[in-house]
């Protein structure tokens, strides 16, 4: 337990017992029942990693459905490290996305290496750069871009047993990208004077071979054929109690779906 | 606008056009209606920084209220950077905690020196263990911490000015601190198995003069007198979506005193 008030030793009993309190929650969920679902996070930020109230809202809303959840990140280096004050990067300086990731995790995180679809009944992917940036190249290369190997295998390893994979905000391009023919939606396809910024991504999604369905914040676009189900979440400028509610649509429709 | 699929400087357009789209974001929040809450950050991540699914609730909850939030941090080195993977501090690292917390802020988030309790209604603290190593040194010096400047000139102003203030998790020793003789919760004062990891937290409340008040993970409390509310979240060893729902009663509370 964390002594905040033990009178000699705090910082050092501080240290020593953390890992305990980690491995008691890692406990506690393991007696969790219900669905088991894999979430795989990019980071932590959203321009340059995961976006924290997306993965927030995926957790909530699963937990809330009865799932059993389980966090997955790429051990890699992330792309770039950007100052959320200034919207630039920081020179000199490197980030995992695996070690970053696990403070959305609350550091029950495990590499992205060791996630097989057979020990689950669902993936879900929540958005921000960090997919178009460490999951894949997206936000370089566009419709072209080259996917991670371990996102690209577990996507495949998703669809080819059925199992449905729920994607939001920006990362419904990496199931266009590796499922070509997909459907997926990214909120809207047109500005509309600023309600939908990124809608651009929606012709690249079409530039993949997959196709693109306009669907508002308040819902979720489910092909019903490939077990895919995606919802706009930040794609939209609105108000973030409509953002989570966006990202609860996508949870609920994977959990019907498994 | 970002450009994903600009088919020449794709980067540089990207880096370009960042600061547009959080001048954009920052003037949709004007236009919103409703109270002025102020959330005051720690930084990003549950062991060195503001509890990120805590921080999230709070958004959410006080959006769905209707409130207009605007974020703030102390522009102060955190007190160490933990490795969320290992429970462990990583050497010869240092973070800054204004620009960790703007990854909660989506970037818009201002230094707390310039939080004036005149152009707010209310203030709410998340918690993490930022509360109680960059807000205060409650993390090593417990009953006999010492409080940030900005952060006990902030609780004092809005106290005197009768605005609420909602605290949850670990943060409600801020308030135990600054204002003695106030009642707060962080749960209940016994562990009871691992429910309550944290439960001598209590009896320091206690050592600072003010009263610590049992509650359930279900339960806000709420000192009438000083308009100070408090929820446990995270001190509570539970499921995600309850922790969302008591950061909520915590969030109602303070809406309904303003």
């Amino acid at each position: 337990m964390l002594k905040f008030i033990n009178s000699s030793s705090r910082l050092a009993s501080y240290f020593t017992d953390v890992p305990k309190v980690l491995s008691r929650s890692i406990h506690l969920t393991r007696e969790m029942s219900g669905n088991r679902v894999a979430v795989v996070l990019a980071g932590s930020g959203v321009y340059d990693g995961s976006e924290v109230h997306e993965a927030s809202a995926v957790w909530v809303h699963l937990s809330r459905g009865g799932a059993d959840v389980s966090f997955f990140a790429p051990d890699i280096p992330q792309m770039h490290v950007i100052n959320h004050t200034k919207g630039e990067p920081s020179e000199n300086e490197t980030r995992n996305v695996l070690v970053e990731s696990a403070r959305i995790a609350r550091g029950k995180i495990t590499a992205l290496s060791g996630l097989s679809s057979g020990n689950f009944d669902a993936v879900v992917f929540p958005g921000g750069f960090g997919a178009a940036k460490n999951l894949s190249d997206f936000a370089v290369n566009g419709a072209g871009c080259t996917v991670n190997p371990d996102v690209e295998r577990v996507i495949k390893e998703f669809h080819q047993a059925k199992k449905p994979i729920g994607l939001c905000c920006i990362s419904p391009v990496l199931a266009a990208k590796v499922i070509p023919g997909c459907s997926v939606t990214v909120g809207h396809d047109s500005e509309e004077g600023g309600r939908w910024p990124y809608a651009g991504t929606a012709k690249a999604i079409q530039e993949m071979g997959s196709k693109h369905v306009n669907k508002d914040i308040n819902e979720a676009h489910v092909d019903e054929e490939n077990k895919i189900v995606t919802a706009p979440a930040f794609m939209c400028e609105t108000k973030v109690h409509e953002i989570f509610d966006s990202v609860g649509s996508m949870v609920n429709g994977v959990l019907k779906l498994c």
